[in-house]
């Protein structure tokens, strides 16, 4: 369930096993809504409202800034079914961060000043020149001042569109990475994201071969989350967390390259990156090459949680490759797995969650 | 250093050597303009403002919203340099959360939806209707979320004209304050608090004798932040962290009078209350009998911080009774002696922070 050094396996391991807290970032890139490049959203323009239903649905149990639970086109629900399943298993703390969602959560969260909704990168610049560094060290203050003193720190993310703009930071650095980075979708529209990266980088003047800068890159062709996930590490990295994972799926990539071109190398070997089998097995994408051309030496951990024995096709069609990844759920499920909890008694857990969710009338079976 | 029963004072000191986090609460009143009623500020209108200044000082090391540390019309510096030389030596995590101030901090913070700048008490409500019931749920939502795994929760504050509204709240319940309350000034205005409270009673029509609910007194007469303080410290307690301890002076116990009348006895028993010396030995107000009247079990910690032998002229007016507490700076100040700091070493801590400030020419010595 490790890929990478053993070694470096083992040590992220033992740090979730001690006292590990969660954050979830979230933000909204108008990106999102060019027809077809997100599941993550009943139709192209309710992508905008996904990241704030999802940490609403994981703090209360229900969304509050729409009567609905964030399900894709087919009416599949929100990974975030699985992360709040391993929350209320694990009762670790956790933080919601906003790094610029399309409509702030009704929950208490951490407000970043610099947050801003990212532009539609195939039109318009993602970010305000010199945001992404802003955002980037607002979340490593508070990386190291809100999480200092614990073992680890599990990071997920809601950001839809997000592959897109992932595979345009990393093709703007040089890494070829349209077509490995995964989708929400069983069929990974590669086609329209290439268009969308290529339409971003020529319209931002990105040579062929790309730029050494993350920040230039984030805020040519990005997003603001992707930078505000590497500060918050390299803030708990710094302020002496043992290990920071990263739990998503081939988006993590791109926090990745951003925080390897900005942290030293004893940082570096504290991070992970925690996803799900799906992700790991999809045959439309390939994190591993993708996380090995980034940062060879970073472990990639999974969990084994299965939907095959799901009595609901909502879950049994992840199986399929809907979905897949989102909000941590990897990651936490991960997380629950190192701390004694099989993935059958996972899978048990979210089925519970989702019939929950299913009597709110706010899902399908 | 602990005054009450020697087994909950016990419980709180061990809680206090185990993992401890903070939070910083602030928000504003319009209370705080009255002329004459705060001295948290250079001006009446400035105290709007110090809130903000005080948690951007405690994170950055320097305001960002403007170029200057708060002081009182004397120039004395805030009590924020107490805390921020206590978090230096100890290191423990801390959370900003906004309840409803003036001008939101530019450093990450956590925003409650519910944030509201509180009304001038003698001539409007404090709040809208319901709100003070909305800040201390969502800050009970966000304690048990936030701060579950830890053994102990430092809550600090920072709202001008808090003993006021302090005051009123407490009247509002039937306690006799206005004469107990402690101030930043070493002359208290009593007089003047007393004119605003009746005012603020008369107009709200709480009845002589007071109500019994305390979110209708706070709605009325009260502020955002003394409910929301009471409610992070219930979601904290509910979660499993061992003891609350409630840094600040008089104020706090108008915090702990809205959290006895929502939370059972055993929760409690886990509060306490911690200040500074100059609160403790205050001749213009009288923390402990108040805390008698509403909680008579709750422990009052008090740190032995002096700074008799100041080397800095502003900071040897905290012994003639200016400032005197704030920012959860005596609060602090008991965790570090707590955690093995004696109260020379915090002293020379605070003079060296209060070197650097003066070296920034942003107080005087």
């Amino acid at each position: 369930m490790c890929l990478g050094s053993r070694e470096l396996c083992g040590e992220v391991v033992e740090a979730l096993k001690g006292d590990v807290g969660v954050a979830f970032v979230i933000a909204s890139t108008k990106t999102s809504t060019i027809p077809g490049i997100s599941a993550a959203g009943a139709s192209p323009q309710a992508t905008l409202l996904t990241p704030t239903l999802d940490v609403e649905y994981v703090y209360c149990g229900r969304p509050l800034s729409a009567d609905l639970i964030p399900v894709t086109p087919e009416g599949l629900p929100t990974p975030a079914v699985i992360s709040r399943a391993c929350l209320n298993m694990l009762r670790l703390p956790y933080l919601i961060v906003d790094a610029g969602a399309a409509t702030p959560p009704k929950v208490p969260h951490v407000t970043l000043p610099g947050r801003v909704v990212g532009g539609r990168i195939d039109l318009e610049r993602a970010l305000p020149e010199g945001r992404s560094q802003q955002l980037f060290r607002e979340c490593e203050g508070l990386g190291s001042r809100a999480f200092r003193g614990l073992d680890a720190l599990v990071i997920g993310e809601s950001l839809p569109g997000g592959t897109t703009t992932a595979a345009a930071i990393l093709t703007a650095l040089g890494v070829n990475a349209v077509r490995r980075v995964s989708s929400s979708s069983p069929n990974n529209p590669v086609g329209l994201k290439e268009s969308v990266v290529r339409a971003a980088l020529n319209r931002s003047g990105i040579p062929e071969g790309g730029v050494k800068d993350p920040f230039l890159a984030a805020d040519m062709v990005g997003d603001p989350l992707h930078p505000s996930v590497a500060g918050l590490a390299l803030g708990a990295l710094k302020a002496g967390v043992r290990a920071v994972l990263l739990a998503g799926g081939t988006q993590m990539v791109a926090a990745l390259a951003i925080l390897r071109m900005a942290a030293p190398e004893d940082i570096l070997r504290r991070v992970a990156v925690g996803t799900t089998r799906w992700i790991v097995e999809d045959r439309q994408s390939s994190i591993e090459s993708l996380l090995r051309d980034v940062s060879p030496s970073t472990p990639l951990l999974h969990t084994s949680l299965s939907f095959r024995n799901s009595p609901y096709s909502g879950l049994r069609m992840y199986e399929e490759g809907y979905v897949k990844e989102g909000v941590g759920a990897g990651g936490l499920a991960v997380t629950a797995e190192v701390r004694g909890f099989d993935a059958g008694r996972i899978a048990e857990e979210v089925y519970g969650e989702y019939r929950r969710l299913l009597s709110l009338g706010a899902a399908k079976a």
